[in-house]
C-alpha cells in the first residue's frame, strides 16, 4: 500500500487495529472481536502497563493500569474496541476493514468511533511514559459491547468497583463543533423508549365494504402520533418540559458564537430547511431541549400499487431525547397517560417500553473542567467550545452512580467524520493532536487540588 | 387431499380454477395470470361456446359467446380471474392457493372475489345448454386486471365495442346481506387513489445529533393525515361532499329494516367497537357516504428493538371511496390541494396517482331490474333486499358509457367471506345458488320487453 506521506510508528499502530473487522452487534464477528481484544491488552503491556483481558458472557473488557500511589488524582480512560457493522458495503470507496489515507485523513470503519480516538490517548501515555513516570493513578477501561448496549459493562463496574474507584473519568467519543476548534463537552441528551400497537378489526378488512363504519387502525396512530406536537414543534405531552433545566445564558452566548450555522446543519443532511422547537436556536434544539421522535412507523399494505384494505393494525417506535433534569421514567409515565388519553375508543392501544438512559449534564468550570479546557487550550492553541451533545452515552451516568466520577468528554470527531455511515474517517492531525493532548491532560488533570 | 363430502365435476372445476395463483398486481406472478387465463379460455371452448384470449399490454382479457340470434335480448356477463395478494400470509389457516373444504364451505384466495361466482355463472350457462339452446344471445367477458384497475378494459370496450353491444349487463362481484337473502345490488361506491411520499433528509439521521433541528418526515406525515378527518369522522378535505347526493327515503327505510345489524358487523370484524361518520346509520356510512382510508403507511425502522434514526422518507397509500354524483378527477384535485396546503415546509411531498373508478347508482325497477328480483326470488324463494354497496367495481360505469347498458349486481358473497382478507372462502351452498339463479336469470332476461 503507498501512502502520500511518511508512515511512522504511531500511524502503524491505528492501521493494525483498525484492521481488526471487530464488528460486536453480528455474532459472525466474536473471533475478529475477541483477537482484536487480545492484541489490545498485547499493546497496552508493550507501553509498560499492567494490562488484563476480562471476559465477559459477551465480548472482552480490556483493563490497564500503572503503578497507583498514594496522594495523586486517579483518572479513568473509557474507550471502546468494537465497532458499527459496515452495512451498505456498497457505498464505501475502498473496503472498511483496509485503511485508506487520502488528504491526510484515515478512512476506515472505526477510524474515528472509537478506535483512533482511544488509540491517542493510549499513544499519548506511551509519549508520556517514555518521559518518566505518569503525574496520576490511570485506568483504561476499553469494552467491546459499546456499539450493541454496553450490555456487561454496568456489571462490570459493581464488580469491580474498587479497582475502578477514581476521581474523574476522561471518554473521547464526541464531537468537535469544526476543525481546529477544542471543544468540550459537558452534557449529553438521555433516551426514553417506547412502541406502540394500534389494534381494530381481527384481520385485514376490504375497505370497501366496510370502510366509513370501522375505525382504520393506521389512521387512528396517525391521529393519535399527531397530538405529540403542536404546529411550532413543541411536544404538547402534559407535563413534559416540568423538569427540563432552562438554558443558562452564557451557555446561549456561547452556543450563539460557534462557527457552526444553520446552512452548514442543512448542507450536512440535505433536508429542505431546518425545523424545529419556536424559540430555539439548532444547537439549543439538540443540545438542551428534549424531542419526540417517531423512528419507524408500518402498518397496512406496503408493496407496489394498491390493495384496498382496511389494515388491523399499525405500530410507532418512538423515542424521546432527554435533557436536566427529566427522568426517563417519569417522563415514559407521562407519555403513556397522553396517548391512552387521546387514542380513540374505537381502536385498542398497546404500549410496551424499550431502553432508557438518563441525560447528563456536568460543570465544565469545576476544577477537573478548568483543567481539561486548560489541556485543551494548550494542545490547540485555541479557545475551548463549550458544548453539550444531543446523542447519548448511558454509561456516563453509570460513572457517576457506580463509581462517583463526574465524566470529562474530550471527542475529537469532526461533524463529517460519518461515524455509523459509510466512509466512516478520521484526520490524521486530529489522532496527531489526541495524542499531545493525552499528555497535557494528564498533566493538568494531576494538578487539580 | 380429504373432503369430507362427495366431489363432482362442478366443485371439482372450481377447485382447479382456485389453484392458480393469479394476483394480478404483482408482476411476479404474470405467468400465472397468463395461464390461468388459458385455462379459462378452455373451459368456456369446453362447454360450448366460441371463446378466446385477447392479449393486452398488461394481462390478458377472456370472452366467449353462444350463436347470437337476431330478435333476443343480448346479455353481457362480467366477471374476473385474477385475484389480491395474499399478504399477510401467516394469517392463512390453509395456504391460499390449495383451496381446502371446511364446514360445507370452500377457502381460498379468490374463492368468493371471484373466482367462485364466475364460475357459478360458466356452469349455470353449462347447465342451460345440456338442456337446449340458451333463450338470450350470451357474451362472457372475463378480465385479468380487476384487482389492480381494470387498466386495459376500457380501451378493449371501445375498440370491441361493436362485438360487446348489448341490452344488459350482469356481474356477480357483490354480497349477499345476510345467508339465504336474495340480494339486488342497484348502487356501488368509486374510488380515487393515491400515494403520499414525504421526505427530508438524504438519508436517514442519528436521532441524538440531529433530532430537534430536522424535520422528521415520519412526524409530518402522520400530521399531514391527520388533518384528513376531524374528530366526528367527517372528512376535512374543502368540498369533499359538495357533488353527494342524498340518501333517498325510501333507501333509509329499506336499509333500516334489513337483518343485518351492528352486533353482526362488530361480531364479524372484531374491532372494539363501530365507529364512523356521526349522523348515519353503518349501512348508509358504508353504502351512500365518501370516505378517506390510509390503506398503508410506512417509514424508519421496522424491525425488532430501537434503532434511533431521525428517518430520510415516509410513505401513505390512500383511497378514497366516492358516492354518486362525486367525480373521481375532482375529488383527487381537491385532496391534492389540501395535502399541499397542509404539508409542512420543513419536508418535500411527492404525490402519485393511482387507479380510480366512477360511483355507479342505476334504478332497481326498470324492466331488467324487476327481471333480476324475479329470478333472485325464484331461486332463493324468498323477498328480494335491494341495497348499494361500499365496493367499488369501476367497469360498471364504462359499461354504460361506452356499451350503453345498465348493469344486474348479483352477488352471492356473505358478509364473513372476507374478500381481500386471509381466510377468503365460499359456502358450497352459494355456489349452487349462483349455478342456479344463472340458468334463471336468462330465462327472465329473455322475457324482457
Amino acid at each position: 500500500m503507498l501512502y502520500e506521506f511518511p508512515m511512522d510508528s504511531q500511524l502503524s499502530k491505528l492501521l493494525e487495529f483498525l484492521r481488526f473487522p471487530s464488528i460486536s452487534t453480528d455474532s459472525a464477528y466474536a473471533d475478529d472481536v475477541k483477537h482484536c481484544a487480545q492484541w489490545l491488552t498485547r499493546q497496552l503491556q508493550g507501553i509498560g502497563l499492567e494490562a488484563q483481558l476480562h471476559s465477559t458472557p459477551g465480548h472482552p473488557i480490556v483493563t490497564a493500569k500503572n503503578e497507583h500511589k498514594a496522594g495523586r488524582r486517579t483518572v479513568l480512560i473509557y474507550g471502546h474496541y468494537d465497532v458499527q457493522p459496515v452495512d451498505p458495503l456498497s457505498l464505501w470507496t475502498h473496503p472498511p476493514f483496509e485503511p485508506h489515507i487520502e488528504n491526510d485523513t484515515i478512512f476506515a470503519r472505526g477510524a474515528t468511533d472509537n478506535k483512533g480516538q482511544i488509540m491517542a490517548h493510549i499513544l499519548g501515555v506511551q509519549e508520556a511514559l517514555t518521559r518518566g513516570a505518569l503525574p496520576v493513578n490511570l485506568i483504561f477501561l476499553i469494552e467491546g459491547e459499546e456499539e450493541c448496549g454496553s450490555t456487561h459493562l454496568e456489571e462490570f463496574l459493581v464488580t469491580h468497583r474498587e479497582e475502578l474507584r477514581c476521581d474523574i473519568v476522561a471518554v473521547s467519543d464526541t464531537g468537535m463543533v469544526g476543525r481546529g476548534i477544542p471543544t468540550l463537552t459537558y452534557g449529553l441528551r438521555g433516551i426514553a423508549a417506547l412502541e406502540l400497537k394500534v389494534t381494530g378489526p381481527t384481520t385485514d378488512l376490504h375497505s370497501g365494504i366496510y370502510g366509513g363504519a370501522v375505525a382504520n387502525p393506521v389512521t387512528m396512530l396517525t391521529r393519535l402520533l399527531a397530538t405529540l406536537h403542536d404546529d411550532s414543534g413543541h411536544v404538547t405531552v402534559e407535563g413534559f418540559y416540568d423538569d427540563v433545566k432552562p438554558i443558562e445564558d452564557w451557555e446561549r452566548k456561547a452556543w450563539a458564537s460557534l462557527p457552526l450555522h444553520d446552512e452548514e446543519l442543512i448542507r450536512l443532511t440535505g433536508a429542505p430547511r431546518l425545523f424545529g422547537e419556536a424559540g430555539y436556536t439548532s444547537f439549543e434544539r439538540t443540545w438542551a431541549r428534549p424531542t419526540a421522535e417517531i423512528n419507524g412507523i408500518g402498518g397496512g399494505y406496503q408493496g407496489l400499487g394498491t390493495k384496498t384494505v382496511l389494515p388491523s393494525e399499525a405500530f410507532a417506535k418512538l423515542t424521546f431525547r432527554l435533557v436536566p433534569d427529566q427522568r426517563s421514567h417519569a417522563v415514559i409515565e407521562k407519555v403513556k397517560t397522553h396517548l391512552q388519553k387521546h387514542v380513540s375508543p374505537a381502536v385498542r392501544l398497546e404500549i410496551t417500553g424499550g431502553h432508557n438512559g438518563e441525560p447528563y449534564l456536568t460543570n465544565p468550570h469545576s476544577g477537573f473542567g478548568k483543567a481539561a479546557q486548560l489541556a485543551l487550550q494548550k494542545t490547540f492553541g485555541r479557545d475551548v467550545a463549550l458544548i453539550r451533545e444531543g446523542g447519548s452515552i448511558p454509561i456516563v451516568q453509570n460513572f457517576k452512580n457506580t463509581l462517583g466520577a463526574e465524566t470529562l468528554l474530550l471527542g475529537l470527531a469532526l461533524p463529517d467524520c460519518r461515524a455509523h455511515a459509510p466512509n466512516e474517517n478520521f484526520p490524521i492531525e486530529n489522532f496527531r493532536a489526541g495524542i499531545r493532548l493525552n499528555q497535557v491532560l494528564l498533566e493538568e488533570l494531576g494538578h487539580v487540588g
